[in-house]
């Protein structure tokens, strides 16, 4: 099986390389994405028959996580008692409180540090807003229903898990050709059209799951909750499927309140909905989610950015179009600086926010060894964009895409003039005025009147409306005393000399009006969050039943417990005092004082990640007033005063000082074995 | 006028009093509403007519507060570009912000400071949850439509505005008797059912605004966004009304979550949705809004708060019911210990939150002698509620609601256990188990089944759902050899001595079950902000062009501008300096290096409300490197050292220091007068 397996990766292989010297147009680079993918999933099934990788293990851990994050209420379907509701989910309170620091360091992070212009605009919006966005139109995915039951299926999953069963079928394998036909098939069902989507279901004869009934064929659905707003019931809203149109729509107050300076930042950070046809990962595919959102708008002639050098340096890991079509198939560390210069991303702006995005994921607590900027290939891209990379991270469930940062051009902001007739363009005004040589077309209106009658004034539009070239081409037969055909809407006028004057001036020009280009970073906040449980989840060497969540201090939903030693009133007076001392400088904390022993108390502390632990004891009240400092990942312990325990857990949540140098300035303690 | 009004005022009084006298019964308390409601709107006539308050300048002030609020982008109607849809409205920057940190004080305020289970559950509610809170069935206003245009309106707004016309209307006033009825139909239009709306609005023949047609009767309109969940279309949804409703589904969970301990209290903060049929009024009357709401969980055998001693003696404007229908109608201010000992507060958990609020209040610039709490008369509150009370804020509007404090019993977890059948009690385990005297009923099932047949199980099931005293009533009769009739659903049966044994028993008991009463505080934090907005607004002291904004720093957008007194490169270079601590130290500022006048300068970072300006001159860079520190509303300017500005600042904001002692502690800096 696995020799069988090395050949075909082989000869995929070849095939890239074959085609890696080719690539010059869309359609090459395509195909060669199709044979990546073809590839990747080749190496997949290698992994998997040669142990390579061990699923188990990944579902074993993926299973023990969603025990804590469930039984610790981090989060919990939505609406339990009335029996849930598919992709809804609720945070409890240890999620809450971590969802929230998150979104506050994305705050500061982004907003603050670049003096960013934040909005916050309803989720329920008017349909035409997202007509002129595309949504209303093309933001579906194809469904399939059970032709007795009903019941609907996404077609592309329903096809992919077809395909990979057929592939995986060892009592009756395809044969090699087979299935290097369902290998390519696999690799473009996200792009397939409705009517291929159909033929590829019938070819395979896809049958409904669970039911064997027939299916129908495919169709678009769309993906936005619909509602009506106003008591009338004649004006469709929809809740937004993303929160860039509230900034979209906003341009022209934003550039005025930016006073016409460009470029600017504008953010929003807020929920948005989609109505999946079947949500399925957990947090990962949800139908109501928040998301943060950045539009950077920029003149498209100079996406330079001035703070790029602070991040040039930066190595995250990047996986080209060029390493994802070459040999090793693997992200590859490269400092931004380089990834500009050699044109491998579109520019420093985009860049820019790869490097700055790269800096929140290690803040949070992401492991930047397991995250990853994927450059999308070129027919993963709409039409529009310029470059695009995905921020992605790897879990159990593969690499998954966290963040999306898109150089869109000018499209939004066009697509919302042509829309709505309103005017969003800034104005470059040039620091001294620029002398500049145009083509000036000035009609004979008494000539075309006498010669067009009634069809003047369109004959005149038409004349005016023309390009420089155009111009200049009509120019050039006129001064040669042809005439020449001009096209209308309607009709096709020939144009005689005399009946207007074509001429190069130069004229002065203050500046220059521009629609601009936007670059958007747009995070799902809730992935974010589960990508990152699972970088923190580990278990105590030696135990495999003591969970622990490794949060960072500053998204753990509670910076430190107060435990006293013991059960004494002595002792709980103070350990009060403590935590009435740690809430009062803004650091959320528990107090343990039931009867448990220390090792189990902190036990449970550990499955909610608390970074800090003080336990108040006999010295505390009758020594020299010092309570132990415990941190949660090295287990040490340390002596600090009582007076000193909340500004010390402050400094260390927000990163003044770290554990190493508490350490060092404060007495160790020994744990003694019962407490571990 | 005058005379005539006065006279009725008196009159009016004395009906009140008369009725005071014998407040016993509902009917008598909804009657002492109406003449109150009656009075008040005579007292506001009056006002109007001898000047008293002024309309105009209310209206004025509102304009140019409007002016300011707009112009800064705190926030703006929403889909600007597409025309705006009634009901909704964008934050910008500086609104954004003040959104974000006035949210922040509160859950630092009332979740941190209580350790409050947090939650965050979704907007889009399926109909069952729905139903089970009665807002499918009952969250509705009556509305009424143009028999011609269909247009719509809300029915109680016309029917108001007509009477208020008729009241107003000089050319053909109303005789006294009939004054005196539409007065008492006015107080009672909230109040009004289907019928006696649909008779009022044809008595007084009401017609559609702007058309003057006919109406239609009025109907009930439910206020909810409606929605489908899914692929199939066959799940309702509906967005939130309130966020309260996500708590009480996870009540079960909440309560494992916190060790089965009771009281304890959860909160959401999230945005609810009502369809509004005709918002008005601003930020007051939306159709999407941000709420924060906490639902406290407590035995309704002991509504005794353990921190209730903290807020005793504090002394917030109390509007109880009592004063309501009192002589004088005004508010007065009494510390919560007194309320509570005298029953005016209902119980001390309810007394505790609203000395909370009212702390809240304070904290983020509300000014507390224009707050108070009013408590609902018998007749404004649901049937099941035990006391209610609103925050109210005085603005140009008149009295806002904020915020409603409400015992709201055991209804919404028992509403819910009704729907879900999933049992939402606690256990309150007694210290030591009590000997209780309780009746058993032991059916005697070979002698019902003789006597009954296949009657037995209805029988039997009938006798052991018998309460005590019924019991006991039958064992009586039993005893006496007589008979005695026994309903069940569907029939009645003759209950015979020897059928049933009926005894008295002493048992263990451990604890007992109950359903928790809930006390909710629910915030509305739009209006709360707009009630700041308007309190906040002044304009300099002979100067009403120059609005400030008077934010308290917690709740201010901007903390701190920096500015260079002039355009040198080696200035800009130390503001730029000091703006990047500013930025470290988590303050957010802004960098003003345009060459306008200092005094300029300040005005524009005014009407935004930075509390505080930092303004680098030669001595900044020459000298000895200090620089200026101005505070807005004193105007007063100090000089600190440059490597102490981000620390002062930091402190005043989190009010570790007051301006007070800052002044104290460093030399003062007279303003030229072309600075102010």
């Amino acid at each position: 099986m696995s020799e069988q397996l090395e050949k075909a990766i082989q000869e995929a292989q070849e095939a890239v390389t074959k085609q890696g010297d080719t690539v010059e147009v869309d359609a090459a680079i395509q195909k060669l994405a199709e044979l990546k993918l073809s590839l990747e999933s080749k190496q997949k099934e290698f992994e998997k028959a040669t142990g390579k990788v061990s699923g188990q293990s990944k579902e074993a851990l993926r299973a023990a996580l969603a025990g804590v994050l469930e039984r610790r209420m981090f989060y919990i379907p939505s609406f339990k008692i009335y029996g849930s509701v598919a992709g809804f989910y609720d945070y409890g309170p240890p999620g809450c409180a971590i969802k929230q620091n998150m979104t506050q360091v994305w705050r500061n992070h982004f907003v603050l540090e670049e003096n960013m212009l934040e909005v916050e605009c309803p989720a329920v919006t008017p349909e035409i807003v997202l007509k002129a966005s595309g949504h209303v139109d093309r933001f579906t995915d194809f469904m399939v229903t059970d032709a007795v039951t009903g019941e609907c299926f996404r077609a592309d999953h329903l096809l992919e898990g077809h395909l990979e069963a057929l592939l995986e079928d060892k009592k009756n394998p395809v044969t090699p050709e087979k299935a290097r036909e369902i290998r390519e098939l696999l690799a473009s069902v996200g792009e397939l059209k409705q009517d291929s989507m159909g033929a590829a279901l019938k070819e395979y004869n896809v049958r409904a799951p669970g039911t064997g009934n027939d299916i129908s064929p495919p169709f678009p659905f769309n993906l936005m909750f619909k509602t009506s707003i106003g008591p009338k019931g004649d004006m469709v809203g929809y809740l937004r499927p993303e929160t860039a149109q509230g900034i979209f729509v906003n341009f022209r107050d934003l550039l005025y309140y930016n006073g016409g300076k460009l470029p600017f930042a504008a953010a929003q950070i807020g929920n948005s909905y989609r109505n999946e046809i079947s949500p399925r990962a957990g947090l990962l595919r949800v139908r109501e989610f928040t998301q943060a959102e950045i539009e950077h708008f920029v003149n498209g002639e100079d996406k330079s950015h001035p703070k790029f050098a602070s991040v040039a340096d930066l190595k995250p890991l990047l996986y080209s179009r060029e390493l994802q079509m070459g040999e090793e198939k693997k992200a590859q560390p490269m400092s931004l600086g380089e990834a500009v210069s050699r044109g491998i991303i579109a520019n420093e702006t985009l860049a820019y926010f790869i490097g700055r995005t790269w800096l929140f994921f290690c803040k949070v607590g992401v492991n930047p060894q397991r995250m990853r900027f994927r450059q999308h290939l070129q027919h993963e891209m709409a039409h529009y964009a310029a470059d695009c990379w995905d921020g992605e991270v790897e879990t159990t469930y593969g690499w998954v895409e966290c963040v999306g940062l898109a150089d869109r051009s000018a499209y939004d902001l066009q697509a919302h003039t042509a829309m709505s007739k309103i005017d969003l363009t800034a104005f470059d005004k040039y620091d001294t005025p620029r002398m500049v040589e145009v083509v000036k077309v000035v009609p004979n209106n008494k000539e075309l009147g006498a010669v067009f009658k009634k069809d003047q004034k369109a004959v005149k539009e038409a004349l005016e409306a023309l390009d420089e070239a155009s111009a200049l081409a009509l120019q050039a037969k006129l001064a040669a005393g042809e005439t020449a055909p001009l096209k209308t809407c309607d009709a096709t006028f020939e144009i005689k000399p005399g009946m207007v004057e074509i001429k190069k001036v130069t004229e002065k020009v203050t500046g220059k009006t521009y629609t601009p280009s936007v670059i958007e970073p747009s995070f799902g906040i809730g992935r974010i969050m589960y990508c990152m449980f699972e970088h923190s989840y580990y278990t105590r060497e030696g135990d495999e039943t003591r969970a622990v969540m490794g949060f960072r201090p500053v998204v753990a939903p509670t910076k430190a417990t107060v435990f006293p030693l013991v059960q004494k009133p002595a002792l709980n007076e103070v350990a009060a005092k403590i935590s009435r001392e740690l809430t009062a400088a803004g650091l959320s904390n528990l107090i343990d004082t039931t009867g448990n022993t220390i090792g189990k108390r902190y036990a449970r502390t550990d499955e909610i990640g608390v970074p800090f632990a003080v336990t108040v004891d006999f010295d505390s009240i009758e020594g020299d007033g010092s309570a132990t400092l415990r941190e949660r990942d090295s287990m040490a312990q340390v002596r600090v005063p009582q007076s000193e325990i909340a500004s010390v857990i402050r400094a260390l949540v927000d990163e003044r000082t770290t554990w190493a140098e508490v350490a060092a300035k404060y007495p160790a303690q020994k744990a003694t074995a019962d407490e571990e």
